[in-house]
């Protein structure tokens, strides 16, 4: 479809976004950390939340909406749980350092949970739930977002896609990642209709006047993404249930905005000029898999599952069962090795930004 | 649809569930506990769920596979976590007694949360989600279950419906209590269409083969299923990831059997000879709202964000955003008042088991 792509090394994609953020005041350690969050995002083939979006980073902080020299810190906490404020820095480092409270906290007690208020917009999901991998825990992460969903039965869009990522350790057998929007498609998944020109399955989306739409252009018409399940036959609104969950834990337990008022992240739609809290909302959790048993006993178990759950017999077409994060974990691999490839729309926007930033692009 | 509807008040349905549970040999607390919990969803409205089901809990104990004298016992802990070990008792009772270790830790240290092994059926997740509430906590409670759901691209049932219930405090407003399968329909909505001689809706079952089906036996023809989503196009793939945390969390953390090893609620169904755990799993967690931020101000949000929700412009012919727990607190108060209609089959079962069991069915 797209012949126009534009490959380039990861190498590449990391270093000119890791020099943006310097450019706009980000720290070194932070411009580090955010180029790292956001290009994995490319890595694993989520491009809707890699380099895409950093024009869109960069215009929240020409509108005065993201502090590149944040004071992220933890303003309530006990054993188990914090709440972290931060600072209206970028998603893309304030969630490393509160999903980093949620693991110091369950090496201390089991478990540790975080919301945070007064932050943006954090990247995949997936990434901050993997940091707890390497410290033999499951990790939770969650965030609300732009409002763009309309509940079940409503006309107006009350959620954002509201992703749930969860990743649990296996032995020999690679991680189970599970990282989705609580949307029947999330965002990124229209915005490719849309290029291409296709109609939409049903259950994605609605018009504005409530009715099931075929049209990847109704969103921008006034009608809402649908929540998974799509109509209430098909569960609409249990993906309602997951996506208002995911509200309530990021937001109204920290204190930032929740539903309608989640400021948007594109910055030419305005902020709500009366808002309910501060920002936008995530929530974060680490548990110990040896504050449940030993974590060789839970390994040996989880490869039995992932196995299992493999070598189940396939509908006839398919290639079965996935386990959840293996197609990003081979993506990931196969773009380190060949390079990702950008939409020339992408990479002409990173062209634009660079030239504007005084950021040289090196392709090497 | 059925006019052979039996009323029945609910505490009759209470006390000869309790007997029932003390002619099987429990204790006198134990069987009150039991039945609470069972005819809790009958008042809800989730029939598929209460009395309906207590045969099939006294055929377990039949074949010998639930004991009612259990000691059900923590195995493992840390400050905000346990294991607890159901000792094969009724899951009525053991899911409570773990639900209040999970509560326990969390005035302790802000949170807790309990993987329970060698458990049977539960009832109603949104019973022991909602035992939080009254602590100004937030209740979750998931559970494994007989494997009838095939994972997105599967031909082979995997795994249960796996429900999870997230219960959270307000003000002013009723709590918001969200208890759903994570399938796109629940089996005792199918049972529905079976008896009534309906189709199915796209996107619940598969047949043997594997392709969507719209008979409603289709399950018991080799068919299962499905997660929410129904299929890939319209998130399956998301429903299948849900369903495999729940397994996760409620039977690999704890030590039961997941997935397709579950054994089976009925008790014709034979378990498996080569289990990889011990019984049936569930999860728990409480979260003390006082452990991220005043529990005042909480509230006063939540009620915001309801209230909010409530008063979004509607679709047409709709009745508007329904705030999840509504509909089951108004069947719980309506309930109480009229009685509780029983399908024939169902109060003609119930008469059999008391003659069986020499319980008699006071219908006061």
């Amino acid at each position: 479809m797209f012949v126009n792509n534009k490959i380039v090394s990861y190498a590449t994609l990391l270093s000119f976004s890791k020099n943006i953020f310097l450019a706009i005041g980000c720290s070194e350690k932070e411009a580090a950390k955010a180029a790292e969050v956001l290009v994995s995002a490319d890595l694993r083939g989520v491009d809707s939340h890699g380099v895409a979006r950093l024009t869109g980073y960069v215009r929240l902080w020409e509108a005065k909406r993201i502090n590149c020299k944040p004071d992220v810190r933890v303003v309530h906490e006990t054993p188990s749980t914090a709440v972290v404020d931060g600072d209206a820095g970028l998603g893309l480092v304030v969630a490393p350092q509160a999903m980093q409270v949620a693991i110091d906290k369950a090496k201390n007690v089991g478990t540790g949970w975080v919301s945070v208020k007064n932050s943006n917009h954090y990247g995949i999901a997936g990434y901050h739930a993997m940091m707890a991998l390497q410290h033999d825990m499951i990790g939770i992460a969650m965030t609300n977002a732009s409002p763009l969903v309309a509940p079940t039965f409503s006309l107006e869009r009350l959620l954002g896609t509201n992703p749930i990522a969860v990743a649990i350790p296996a032995g020999d057998q690679p991680a189970f990642v599970a990282d989705f929007a609580t949307t029947t498609a999330a965002n990124g998944k229209l915005e490719i209709l849309q290029r291409k020109g296709d109609a939409a399955p049903t259950g994605w989306i609605q018009d504005a006047g409530g009715a099931q739409s075929l049209d990847p252009h109704a969103l921008k018409a006034g009608g809402a993404l649908l929540p998974l399940g799509g109509d209430r036959d098909h569960g609409s609104h249990k993906g309602y249930c997951l996506g208002a969950i995911v509200d309530i834990f990021s937001a109204v337990l920290s204190g930032a905005n929740y539903g309608p008022w989640v400021p948007p992240f594109v910055s030419f739609l305005p902020v709500s000029a009366d808002p309910v809290g501060e920002g936008i909302g995530h929530f974060f959790g680490a548990m110990r898999i040896d504050a449940f048993r030993p974590a060789s006993d839970f390994k040996h178990h989880m490869d039995n599952w992932i196995s299992r759950f493999k070598s189940a017999p396939s509908i006839d077409g398919s290639n079965g069962v996935v386990i959840p994060g293996d197609p990003e974990r081979e993506m990931s691999v196969q773009r380190r090795e060949t390079g990702i490839p950008l939409l020339k729309p992408v990479f002409e926007d990173l062209m634009a930004l660079g030239e504007k930033l005084d950021v040289p692009f090196e392709s090497n």
